[in-house]
């Protein structure tokens, strides 16, 4: 399906069987409520979806590359997201070794990187964005190819739950950048350490993202994605939509993550009823984001890897609250009123 | 191996094996320290173990009553405790459904229910313990029963990691005495709503704790916990010393285990060196024995059900720690020096 269509097609939450499981929870062996966000989730899943189903979690890495790198906001250099890359497909970066745990599959797309050959699932739209503080990061055409890509894969995946993973050196700059431009946070609030910057290189990237967003005069959210983001995040954005049309829960990782459901938000308002934070990143930007995501954690482990390694540690919490509501013995089981 | 002769015998943390395991986390494909606690996790791990092993997890449930309930500290009566221990028996309690998530083996251990038969493995010291407002809970017999119970349950069960479950009702009302006697807290500091007690019947057991700590003149830890504690909470301290004494990390639940734990400290001075801290509980007196205790809790999910719930829920990220330290490519692995 057309990601534009999947975007005027978001269905509402189905709150007669989030009631419903609310109800089944209360009757559940156990102080009413005692198991915290586990029953909020179970009902929350029960809303999304009608019948909890999280047996089949796939991790979406979009990879891309950002031409804002040419100003030094990162400490690695753009070489790092093709090699990542090939670590991905490879099987052994951090975000695969959690997939294992969590019997997910990893799905990884060269969307951007700038590199002539990949190991990767190839829908390079182009070789990496171009630099924000100079110029657009990419043409409307070639954002919406990106927001196409993303969508596509979330029917490939078949799976129940939706973990996007992004990988892209120069993308938390970009990121910053959009948050500006979508929530209308200052370059200071929006913008972390990424890859580890710090002291003056890290007022150097907020100088940097200050410029993009005074360059930039995009108004409509698909303009400022176009202007200010990245190929892999408007997969991503992508992604989160066409999961949304599908009733399909979103797991949202950490800070690019989150710029990308805001963006999903915006593109396609509604989206956001299908969307679970998987973590609080140790990124600055990332309070902030959830914030104006209205996006509550799971988890709060100081992690600022992106990848999707955030949302796939919190995936446990789904199945869990998945095979409580189906396992557990009632008060009535047990012979008690 | 006598529980007192493991209470002398706790060894210290390996600190090579940590340091190496946290040089060996710096060659991974990542930003240094970018996979936040799940790092930090790996490095105690290996401080505690040598050699990560998360493989076999092993949840121990000791089920005990309370002659305190006498006292309406409780929204359930002491029937209950029995009619749950049948329900871990039968697999169909909350706990059992995250243990079969996590691949962890269930031992139901019945120190002390107050009844004549329970399907639980029989250990039972005593009917249930005195109602500690009035009289002292055990006898020193009988609480050096229960911890010896709970330490020969660690060694039956060949476990890697070590989750203590509790069921007693009336045992928050027991758990916030100790945590008075032990720490110096006030009632109001220690006491929570339990299985939900609010308002004025919460100001009551405030009052009845208060109660029982003033009986109380027990200055020796081993007396304190004879005093004023349960039979349940014995055998998870016991259990505690002895998986600490075998170098095997425990991981802490909620409110009544890091009581127990605290308890555990008190006995067997370095035990808290094996100690993790699963998750910080809903239970109001949760926060203050958590500081208490030095724990950092991993999840903090509203949980407050007890059984070892809260602590298999954070399970899953222990064996992610031991998976990406196995897993993950270096960065001399991919080309990058």
């Amino acid at each position: 399906m057309n990601w534009r269509e999947a975007a005027e097609n978001i269905p509402e939450i189905d709150k007669l069987a989030a009631e419903k499981m609310r109800m089944h929870l209360d009757t559940l062996t156990k102080p009413q409520g005692s198991l915290g966000r586990l029953e909020e989730l179970a009902v929350m899943l029960a809303g999304m979806q009608g019948t909890v189903q999280t047996d089949k979690p796939a991790v979406l890495v979009f990879a891309g590359d950002h031409g804002v790198t040419a100003e030094g906001v990162s400490l690695y250099g753009s070489e790092v997201t093709a090699l990542m890359a090939q670590n991905f497909v490879a099987g052994k970066a951090a975000v695969n070794v959690l997939a294992r745990q969590i019997g997910a599959d990893v799905y990884v797309y060269n969307v951007g990187i700038d590199a002539t050959d990949t190991a990767a699932i190839n829908r390079n739209v182009r070789r990496g964005t171009g630099n924000i503080a100079k110029e657009p990061a990419m043409t409307t055409a070639e954002v919406k190819q990106a927001l196409q890509i993303g969508a596509d894969a979330v029917e490939v995946s078949k799976a129940d739950i939706i973990i996007p993973g992004d990988m892209g050196i120069g993308n938390t700059t970009a990121s910053s950048a959009l948050l500006c431009a979508y929530k209308g946070l200052s370059p200071e609030a929006a913008a972390g350490s990424g890859t580890g910057v710090e002291g003056q290189q890290l007022k150097h990237k907020i100088e940097v993202i200050g410029r993009a967003v005074k360059r930039s005069d995009a108004k409509e959210p698909l303009h400022i994605l176009a202007d200010l983001g990245g190929l892999e995040i408007a997969a991503m954005t992508g992604a989160m939509i066409r999961a949304a049309s599908m009733r399909k829960p979103v797991l949202v990782d950490g800070f690019i993550a989150t710029v990308a459901a805001i963006a999903a938000a915006k593109l396609a308002p509604g989206a956001e009823r299908f969307f679970l934070y998987g973590h609080k990143s140790a990124e600055a930007g990332h309070a902030a984001a959830l914030e104006a995501a209205g996006g509550e954690p799971l988890l709060d482990l100081g992690m600022r890897l992106g990848e999707g390694t955030g949302a796939a540690a919190a995936y446990p919490l789904l199945k869990m609250a998945q095979a409580l509501t189906e396992e557990m013995a009632t008060f009535a089981d047990i012979g008690l009123a």
